[in-house]
């Protein structure tokens, strides 16, 4: 594809020039010449007016987040990569906490005009990296400017012909089992928070979730009658299942096993390890309820009938139960339709 | 669904408050609130982690677009109603732009926390009169703090089992056409930008761009051999085409009918009123290139053996192309994957 009077020949590859210096064009090449060709889902991929995919059993799931530079991360704490992966990885979450497989992902970039055109490339390759970790393709984009770094992120995802495994199908008697990590980009936070840069592996785990990949598939296919991905926090995003399906869940603390670096936070700043469990947001871990549970999930609790609440050890923990953007009032919930 | 503990039941139906003071909680209820049930084809819509639409014959067009404060719209030009439309608008264009029929749209909402509630409420208002206008679903979103008002919409389109028209597909020989308005927009912000309030058709032109909802399927099902959407101007958009295809593009000025406010503004502002049809981007017209060209499309021109280039009545127009949102080299391409 030629493009006529685009005046960049001269930039080169070199990470000096910004992205205003270097114009959307170079910016929107810088991401797409590095994306490898997609596989045959992908009918039409990047370059064209939409992306175009196949979803030969004829549904196909849907999520966006938006990350905001001062909100969802800062550049003197995750590296452009860092935020990348993180972009992909929190859509696509969303995507398996329906019980489908990612298919791609489309990214609108808003940025300023100083941005260096390095940050950009980083940022692509953990776009990248992040895609083929999770077997998806880079579908599209937009790129524009504005004042405030802003990455959103959409998923899209297939479910091979599989109902979509919503919020609402709980059941009095099922068992409640997650998979993924819980608490580590809390635990990273906090230590961030106060200066610290270790432990690393939490501080790693802040800057880029490691979503359980596959398992929202496999626990679809095992029979989960909810599920959601663990975004603002256990108790939080447990409680949209319980609002949902009408149910209490009962949760044992006895089941959580807390991980060393963990009890490290909590010991080096005063909390209570189990609160960063509970309450952690941001490692989209996913949770769900099951007759049967598949392997690789922890059993953490049980469905019982009552006022829509979860319960840990019989009670109502007093936890703030999630966090609020906008920091107003105290709220679990987030994101309409695709959080 | 009951949600727990989220504290906000005083805050009543007022414009009173800013999103800030009103949370996330409620910032969501109020744009899903006021959402019409869905068609049949929509399986999940809001309020679980991601949508999931019915695709019966098995391929699904994607395309996001961000809007963001200072860039794209003005408050004090657009109304937030303007902004909403837009916003689902300029995205169901691109999926128009692939022959494809919209499903929905998911959207990702950036807010400052001093966003006036009754701003959303108008924002949300726009959404859905665009979205029952193009007979599509608000799907699901995502709402965060940013400083920044920034609006990323991400579209979803069935194709009911036609092939996507590309922009790769024009032939020698083909007929070149068009639907929709070219020019308004442009014709409208120029007014704008010297301080007219007037001719009211083009300023509410740039405000809401009209895009010709059903024309995109109609071209496909003609056989259209390619397609696009003018956002950033006919010149460039079509340069697109001819870019793709490997083919030249002969534009006949005698073909296009100025409209009479697109005349009022080149009188007033010196400029030529060619230009502005020409160049003016964001008015989401489609063109493209046909054997037989269906009714309600206009013929502007016609496809030639050559290099990748549009020329009008035999030259290469010395306007610039298009705009570039940063502001860097002139360039006429944006949106890798979904302009």
């Amino acid at each position: 594809m030629t493009i006529r009077g685009n005046g960049l020949s001269d930039l080169g590859g070199s990470s000096g020039p910004t992205i205003g210096e270097a114009g959307e064009f170079a910016l929107i090449d810088r991401i797409t010449s590095a994306a490898p060709q997609p596989g045959p889902a992908v009918i039409v991929g990047l370059g064209d007016d939409a992306a175009v995919v196949a979803v030969p059993l004829g549904s196909v799931a849907c999520s966006t987040d938006a990350l905001v530079e001062g909100v969802h991360f800062r550049r003197d704490w995750s590296s452009a990569g860092d935020v990348g992966r993180k972009a992909v990885a929190v859509n696509l979450a969303d995507i398996e906490a329906m019980g489908a497989t990612g298919i791609g992902v489309v990214m609108a970039i808003s940025a300023p005009k100083d941005l260096p055109m390095a940050w950009l490339d980083e940022f692509r390759d953990g776009v990248l990296a992040e895609c083929a970790d999770a077997g998806v393709a880079l579908l599209g984009g937009d790129t524009t400017a504005s004042p405030v770094l802003t990455v959103v992120g959409t998923a899209l995802g297939d479910l091979d012909g599989r109902p979509p495994v919503t919020r609402a199908g709980a059941r009095e008697g099922q068992q409640v089992a997650y998979a993924g990590r819980l608490g580590w980009a809390a635990a990273g936070l906090r230590a961030l928070s106060r200066g610290f840069r270790s432990p690393r592996v939490v501080v790693e785990a802040q800057r880029r979730p490691e979503v359980p990949y596959g398992f929202g598939r496999r626990a679809a296919e095992a029979g989960a009658s909810s599920l959601i991905d663990v975004s603002d926090g256990l108790l939080a995003d447990l409680g949209h299942i319980a609002s949902a399906s009408q149910v209490a869940i009962e949760l044992e603390s006895s089941r959580f096993e807390i991980a060393e670096p963990l009890q490290a936070v909590a010991a080096a700043t005063g909390g209570d390890p189990l609160q960063l469990v509970l309450t952690g947001g941001e490692d989209h871990a996913l949770v769900g309820t099951f007759d049967d549970v598949p392997d690789g999930w922890t059993v953490i609790g049980t469905v019982v009938a009552g006022d829509a609440e979860v319960r840990v050890d019989g009670e109502v923990p007093e936890w703030p139960a999630g966090h609020d953007h906008f920091g107003g009032a105290e709220s679990g919930r987030r994101g309409g339709g695709s959080r």
